[in-house]
C-alpha cells in the first residue's frame, strides 16, 4: 500500500490509507487511544479503539480509515486499524514533548537540541525561518539582484582586523569572514546588484541575548545610487515584501506565538543618530553614554519612540559617527564627523546595518590614512577602485534577529538551530 | 531625468532617455564612436557622432534618443547626445576586456578576479550559477523540503576526522565543517525533509582541476524511505527539474559557450560499482587500480559508457565499498563489503554523493566499532538515534562542479568567484 501524505488525507474521505510519521502526542480515554501523528506535510489525529502499544515520539506507519470529524483540526481523523512501529524510542525522553509549552531553560533547550527542536512551537520558529530565507531569495531576484557566494576563509582580516577567528590554512594563517563586505563591493563592479546568504563569524566574547559568534547574514550591494537614501529605500522595499510573504505563508506559525506580524511602512521613519539621542534624552530622560554611538537601552527607546510617534515597529537611524564606522563607509559631505551609514531597528533592536560606500580610490586611501587602517592584505580590494566603481551601497541583515524580534523570543539563540557562543560549540 | 533601465529601452522608441552603466566596448569608425553599455538588466549599443572621450570599462551616464536599428542586438540603439563619466578608469586595464575570448591563463584569470569577472563570458558563468542556486531552492521547496542553516564551526571533527581545518575558538580548538552531515540527519528527526545551501571546507592538499578547499554544497536529507533507491529517485527528479530551469532561464549564457544543456533521463542509469569496473575493463581495456574505489579515469570511462550505452550524460554508480564510505552509511544487507552509498556522475565527473544512512543506535555503534571510529565528540549526534529516527538518506551536490561540467570549463575554479586552493587565499 502506498503512503498517503497527511496533507492529502481530506481527498481520501471514506478510504483506507497508509500514513507514516512521528507521534506527537498519545492520549488514552478509557479504551480509546488518540495519537497525533506528524509527517512533513501536516498533522492528523488517529483513533485506536484498543490499546496501541506505542510511545510519544516514535515513528510509525498507520493503516486506517479516513473519516470526517468536525471536532478534529482539519476536519478529518483516521480510524486506526493497524499500527507498525517503524523506529522505537529506546531511551526515555528527557522532557515531555507533548506539553503545550516546553518551558525549558535556555541551556537545556540548546543542550538537548535534537529533541527540543521536535516540539511544535520550536519547529514553528524554523518553519518561519525557512520562509524568511525564501522571501529574501524571492524578493532580491524580483529586484534583479544576482545571487553570489563568496569565500569564508580569508587571506587577511578585513574591516580593521579585530574579532576575527583564526584558521590554520595549510602552512599559512587565515581568518574567517566577518562579512562578505569586500567581495560584494567588488561584485557591484561586475553585476551592479548582488546579494548573498552566507555564514558570518565574529570572535566577540559577548554574553548577551542578541549576539552569537556565527550567524547567517543576508547581504546586498547595489550600484549607481544617488546617495545612501537609495539604499535605505531599497532595504525598506525588501523588508516590506519579506514581511508580507512571512505574513501570508507563516500564519500557522505566527498564530502559535499569538503574534500579529508588524506592518512595514511604505516609508520607514528615518532619524539622524544625533537627533534621536536628543529625542531620547528629552522624551525619556535617558542620556546615551558618550563613549558609544547608541547602546541597547538607547535602541530600545528609539524603538519606543518610533512606535509612539510614527506607529512604526521600524526606524532607520542614520548618519552614524565617522569614528565608529568602518573605513569604507562614505563620510558625510556636510559634516565630516558623520557618515552615510545607518542601522535599521525593529522593535528596538538593530536587525540591519548599511551605508553608502566610498567608491573612488583616492577618497578610500585618504579615509584609510585618517583612520590609520593599513592597506596590507587588502590590495586586491583597494585596486578595484582604480577601475571605475560606480557610487554604491548596501546592507547586511542579521537573519536570526529578524525571527527573534518577530516572535519576541528571549534570545537570538532560540532562532538558531545549533547556535555558537563563547561557551557553546556543541551540539 | 530619471534613469531608464536598458531592458526597458524598447518601450521608449523615439524618446529621449538617460541610461547608466559600464562601457563594455568602444569602437571608432571615422567620426562615429560605438559604445556598448551594460547595466544590470541588459546591454545596448550607443552611437556618438563626434569623438566621445571615454575609455572601455568606465561607468557612464548617457542621454540619447532611442532608435530602431535592425542590425543592433535587441533591435534598438541609442543615438547618444550627452555622455557623462560617472567614475573613470585611473589605471590601464591589465588585459583587454573587449576581446571575444579572454584567453588568460588560470592564474592571471584568478589573480585579477575583480576585472576578469567583468568579461561577458565570465559573467555568464556566474549568471548560470545564480540560476543554479535559484533552481535548487525552488525545486527543493516544491518537494516540501525545509531549508535549514547549520553551524560551520564545529566542536569536534566529524566523519572520521581527517582533512579538517582547525580554528582557534576562544580558549578552545574547533574545526570547520566538511559537510552538514550530522546536522541534516538530526533535522530529519524534526522536519523529515530538509535541505541546505552552505559552505563546506576540506583541508585536502589537492592540486587538481576538480578540487578546491572551500565550496558550496547543496545538501538534502529525507526520511521514511524504503531504501537507497528512494534517495536516488528524488535526486534524479531534482536534477532533472534543475536542468530544465537552467535550460529555460540560462539560454543566453549557454549560447555564449555554444552549449546545448544535457537532457536528464527520467531514469538515470544505475550501475553497481563492482559491475562498472568489469564493464570498463571489458569495454575500454582499463583496470581501475585495486587501492581505490574508482579513479578519475574510471569515472571518465563510466561517463563514456553511459553516453554510448544509454545516451545519457548521467550515471549513478551504486554500492560503494564498506571500507571506503563513512561510518554512518548503511551497509548492504546482501553483501557486507558493500554499502547503499552511491555517486552521481555527470559527463564523467562526480557531481553528487549520497547514501542511505544507518538509522538505529545499535547498528550505528556496531558499524563504528567495526570501522574503529571513536564516539568522542559525536555524542550529541549518536544520542539522537535512541529517539526513533526513521529510515533516511540524502545527498550532497558540489554546486560548482555542476556548472563546470555544464559549460565544460577546464577547472572547477573557473566556476567559483574567488576560489580557495592550497596556494590561493587571495583575492
Amino acid at each position: 500500500m502506498e503512503r498517503t501524505l497527511i496533507s492529502k488525507i481530506q481527498q481520501k474521505d471514506g478510504q483506507n490509507v497508509l500514513i507514516k510519521g512521528r507521534i506527537l502526542n498519545v492520549r488514552s480515554l478509557g479504551n480509546i487511544i488518540f495519537l497525533v501523528i506528524q509527517d512533513y506535510t501536516g498533522i492528523i489525529q488517529t483513533v485506536f479503539e484498543k490499546n496501541a502499544e506505542v510511545k510519544m515520539g516514535e515513528t510509525v506507519a498507520v493503516k486506517g480509515l479516513v473519516k470526517k470529524e468536525p471536532r478534529a483540526k482539519g476536519g478529518y481523523e483516521l480510524q486506526g486499524e493497524k499500527l507498525e512501529i517503524i523506529s522505537p524510542i529506546t531511551e526515555d525522553l528527557p522532557f515531555d514533548l507533548a506539553r503545550n509549552e516546553l518551558n525549558l531553560n535556555i541551556n537545556t533547550l540548546l543542550d538537548q537540541r535534537a529533541l527540543s527542536l521536535r516540539h511544535p512551537k520550536v519547529q514553528a520558529i524554523f518553519k518561519l525561518y525557512d520562509i524568511l530565507l525564501k522571501s529574501y531569495e524571492t524578493v532580491m531576484r524580483e529586484e534583479n539582484f544576482t545571487e553570489i557566494k563568496t569565500p569564508k576563509i580569508l587571506g587577511s582580516a578585513t574591516e580593521g582586523g579585530a574579532n576575527f577567528f583564526k584558521v590554520k590554512y595549510f602552512e599559512k594563517e587565515a581568518t574567517l569572514a566577518q562579512s562578505p563586505q569586500f567581495y560584494k563591493q567588488i561584485m557591484v563592479g561586475v553585476f551592479e546588484r548582488v546579494f548573498e546568504i552566507g555564514s558570518a563569524f565574529r570572535a566577540e566574547p559577548h554574553f548577551t541575548t542578541r549576539h552569537v559568534n556565527e550567524y547567517i547574514s543576508l547581504d546586498a550591494e547595489m550600484g549607481f545610487i544617488q546617495d545612501y537614501s537609495d539604499v535605505i529605500q531599497m532595504l525598506n522595499k525588501v523588508i516590506k515584501k519579506m514581511f508580507e510573504l512571512l505574513e501570508k505563508e507563516g500564519q500557522p506559525y505566527l498564530e502559535m506565538y499569538k503574534i500579529k506580524i508588524s506592518e512595514v511602512p511604505e516609508e520607514i521613519p528615518c532619524v539622524k543618530l544625533a537627533e534621536i539621542k536628543k529625542i531620547i534624552k528629552k522624551e525619556y530622560g535617558y542620556a546615551i553614554p558618550e563613549e558609544t554611538d547608541i547602546d541597547p537601552k538607547g535602541e530600545s527607546l528609539a524603538g519606543k519612540y518610533a512606535k509612539e510617534k510614527f506607529n512604526s515597529d521600524f526606524i532607520f537611524i542614520t548618519h552614524y559617527p565617522w569614528s565608529d564606522r568602518p573605513f569604507y563607509t562614505m563620510p558625510s559631505s556636510e559634516n565630516s564627523r558623520e557618515t552615510y551609514g545607518f542601522d535599521l531597528l525593529f522593535k528596538g533592536l538593530e536587525i540591519a546595518t548599511g551605508s553608502q560606500r566610498i567608491h573612488t580610490y583616492k577618497q578610500l586611501m585618504e579615509n584609510m590614512r585618517k583612520k590609520k587602517v593599513k592597506p596590507a592584505g587588502m590590495e586586491f580590494y583597494l585596486e578595484t577602485f582604480k577601475y571605475a566603481m560606480p557610487p554604491h551601497g548596501g546592507w547586511a541583515i542579521g537573519s536570526e534577529r529578524v525571527i527573534q524580534q518577530i516572535l519576541e523570543l528571549g534570545s537570538v539563540k532560540e532562532a538558531i538551530l545549533f547556535p555558537r557562543d563563547v561557551k557553546r560549540l556543541m551540539p
